[in-house]
């Protein structure tokens, strides 16, 4: 195993990174976006160089085509052989695969069947899985999926207290996503504070575009706080996260919408961006509170502190404890102020304390940003879903005798 | 002021309490059922005695009719007269007072301005009030709101990540509900510990058919688990509690449903009855699980356990900490199961001892069911907001010199 293509296929994109394995090196890493537009884009960055060209991409078996000649071109690879496997994030697997797995044409159909699911994402990752088949025949190909991290979860978190039969028809469940940064971060977490995973009780707390958090007790997720969609949970950029689920008969009633379109509202138009009305972006939230003092941006800001502060009280208390808080993804790893202000709202009661110091200078980095006294440490842990992705490909292809 | 009347109107009910004050002794108490119906049902219980009658009631002003002619043939009052006030349990009154009010014209207005947000409760209630106010006219009418007690709560607790114009045109907002009884028992609770409500945490756990909590801090109630409506938070009966919303959308689309009609299944066939597919009782699960050991019956019962310690646990945090947890209504006040099960989860992290037989012997009564070690108080107090709102009639009652 040496060279090893980490995938993320979107609806209309396609990033992907190759690194080398097992030295967990990137090689080079890039994305094409606006695919199936004349205009679509090719950004790569390879040796330091960021590089990026406008032209028309049809279809995502074209930018595989694209990404793998210019592999080639640029002599970052000399022959397509030197990829000896392919790693997918997938969003969905329903309850069906508990681990990564290399795919088959079984795989295939469970997560075409399951699409329903995630219907923005499924079809989208398998046009990307089934593009890089055809380009690179017999390279052994791995799915890692968003739920799977979370399948440990009992039933007693996962299950909604609605009709049984929404559960046996449809698989209505709390499922959970972020799986592969929960799984990623709680591990690197372990290796950080020298102790088995098996010991540990961890709480991660994903804060990017999308925001989850995970209980992790003894390597096992418990509970997290995304549901049967990306939608349940956090407030986030533009999603509401959990509410009153009554608002949305009322607001279907009030505004003439369908079921369907209220819940886009609360996917596309809610959140930061909802409350604030300014922006889905955190900086440009805490650059309005900066400069204008401005009430709304706060208000989203505060409303999106204490709910992550419910959650990791909640998983306190039902992991009997925690060891580790562990902050990753954009916020996570770039918001010194969210890190205090959430820290600062569990002092009291957990008897966490952070050192200001340091939780500036983590910026970006991995490092423990809690002083010696405090009851629980604190963590920032930089994602890395592309790398856990590669170790996978690894780990799965070494199975096969590869 | 001697003879109080507390009533509470619904869409086909009156129930009322006859409270003698200050002593704060029930004189009669009763429940005119099936309003509108040829079989309407009157539920008479007067020293020790309990009658029923069936008979034909027209509307809630036959009700009241026949509930004050009774009070005079009993000889229960001599005359009318003697009755010096009438207290209104009254559902919601939006934002608008945080204190129980004097019934006039004003309040009736508000009370009907706001009924889009309880369309099953506000009109039911004014209902009531009018045909007291025409049975008995010049006396004295309160409004006892079920949502004012919540009004004290910060806005990054009341205010839902959702667009800001739903806040601005709609009043989408948490409300929080069984206000009454939070302010009953948080009050009871500060009175049975000897020491002034300012100076406390408590946390309110009001199991019933409805289940709700609250967090109140110095008497003041910072977070609840209801929200808009009443749907939200826990688990209960048939209702399901707070789900990921994207479920309405996706039910919706599954079973050809408007969001009203999925929000319907949430409100009447969800929650204990939803996942059993036994009863909304739990009195009926616990003895499913018992006799049969049926594992779905348990599974309701358990999901609704950790959802209720998910709250104590962020209202834990919330508060900066808690001096006592207490249980009331129904399944709170003679459920020692429920209780044993919640503090037993709430052990390990928080330190929350009960004393086992304590907890038996306290069925429907006040008392302490914690040990002396125990790091929270936790206690059972019976809520009894008929008893509430008489002595808020008599409170306002002074205000006029009466």
């Amino acid at each position: 195993m040496k060279k090893v293509m980490a995938v993320n296929a979107g609806s209309s994109s396609l990033k992907f990174q190759l690194l080398l394995m097992p030295e967990e090196t990137v090689i080079v890493e890039g994305i094409v976006e606006r695919i199936g537009f004349e205009d679509a884009g090719f950004t790569i960055k390879y040796q330091g160089q960021k590089e990026k060209k406008v032209l028309p991409v049809a279809d995502h078996g074209e930018a595989v085509k694209i990404v793998l000649d210019t592999l080639i071109s640029k002599g970052i690879v000399k022959s397509l052989e030197e990829i000896s496997g392919v790693g997918h994030r997938v969003l969905h697997c329903g309850d069906r695969y508990a681990d990564s797995v290399i795919i088959d044409d079984e795989v295939i159909d469970v997560i075409d069947s399951v699409s329903d699911l995630g219907p923005l994402h499924n079809p989208a990752n398998l046009i990307g899985i089934k593009a890089f088949m055809k380009a690179l025949p017999g390279v052994i190909e791995v799915a890692v999926f968003d739920t799977s991290f979370h399948l440990t979860m009992p039933e007693e978190a996962y299950m909604y207290a609605v009709p049984y039969s929404w559960y046996e028809k449809y698989g209505v469940r709390r499922y959970g996503f972020h799986g592969t940064s929960h799984r990623y971060v709680s591990h690197e977490a372990a290796r950080f504070l020298g102790k088995p995973i098996e010991d540990l009780r961890i709480i991660t707390v994903h804060l990017g575009n999308g925001c989850s958090l995970a209980a992790v007790k003894n390597g096992k997720v418990v509970d997290t706080s995304m549901g049967l969609t990306p939608l349940e949970g956090l407030p986030m950029g533009t999603r509401s996260g959990s509410i009153d689920p009554a608002i949305i008969g009322f607001i279907a009633d009030k505004e003439g919408l369908t079921a369907q379109e209220v819940i886009n509202k609360l996917n596309y138009e809610s959140g930061y961006l909802g409350i604030s009305g300014i922006s889905s972006d955190a900086r440009d939230l805490r650059k309005a509170v900066e400069e204008e003092n401005h009430h709304l941006a706060n208000l989203a800001i505060q409303i999106q502190n204490k709910r992550i502060v419910d959650y990791i009280a909640s998983y306190y208390v039902y992991m009997g404890g925690a060891d580790a808080i562990v902050f990753t993804a954009g916020i996570g790893e770039r918001s010194p102020e969210t890190r205090e202000e959430v820290c600062e709202r569990l002092k009291e009661a957990l008897g966490v304390e952070i050192d200001k110091q340091k939780n500036i200078e983590t910026w970006g980095i991995e490092g423990e940003i809690s002083t010696p006294n405090s009851k629980i440490k604190v963590l920032v842990i930089p994602t890395n879903e592309e790398l856990l992705i590669a170790r996978d490909v690894v780990r799965l292809a070494k199975t096969q005798g590869k």
